[in-house]
């Protein structure tokens, strides 16, 4: 069988799974909820960057991205923060949409799909 | 061109997509919607679980979920059925968040991808 | 590295992403929000059938797809133009879910991934 090669499993979920030269992220969430939503950009892109290194990839490589937003009246805000971070010669598919997430104040989570890099 | 497998089509979808070693499944939805989140959750893992097998696949080999709760606050209960289903040592990347579903007491719809056993 | 290759990117996405015999399309969304339902959703396939084209793929080789809507109750009205447009001999793994999306006047948002004509 084609192997699978699973990062930063917790009881319910693996954070990143590798397979067929792709790695898939779990919905990244930010742990200091105290923040803006810029923070809590900031830090999901910062775990973001850390599990793709994990798992043999880059954000150059991503190809598709869910952003869900608590209000998507932040989208701009949010955009400030992802357009200083992604690679503007390397864009991934995406679409952003507002949904409840699992605290109140939890205002951004991001999951993404990357080609590996090989 | 590279072969496209469809499982259970209906008019407008197809429950299970095979593709280049990869299962894509449809939404799942429970059809008793007199069941609380326990039930719908576990209705909703054991259509994945046919669907699987029908396509190649298992649910040790699952990729990546999707999981839209109509109560973002059911999650724990969703999560104790989760947990009792799915393969503790094959994880897959998973993201959870609050939406309005196909009707108003459907509570869970989760959709995935999966390696098949290949 | 496996190649990747973008279409249409703007400061945040790309509208299309092609990798490994597969294609990423961003979330489509309507550019006429003065339109009803009926009105967006064709204006979004329509959209699609051209990112398809320009990526090298075809609506007959969809995959999965992922619908938003603003309202729910809009689905019916959503799947009788899908159903105009789909190929019922190819149809896709399928999720539709309400969220609020980028503009109070946007009635619905698709994104997908489609096997390449190879």
């Amino acid at each position: 069988m084609s192997a699978i090669k699973r990062h930063e499993s917790s009881p319910i979920l693996s954070d990143a799974v590798e397979h067929g030269g792709l790695v898939y992220l779990a919905g990244q969430v930010p742990e200091d909820l105290s923040q803006d939503i810029r923070g809590q950009t900031r830090e999901v892109l910062s775990a973001i960057d850390a599990l793709l290194e994990k798992a043999g990839s880059h954000k150059s490589r991503i190809l598709s991205v869910n952003i869900w937003l608590a209000d998507i009246r932040q989208r701009e805000e949010m955009n400030e923060v992802w357009k200083a971070w992604a690679d503007p010669a390397h864009l991934p598919a995406r679409a952003t949409v507002e949904a409840k997430l699992g605290h109140p104040r939890m205002l951004v989570e991001i999951m993404l799909v990357a080609a590996k890099n090989t």
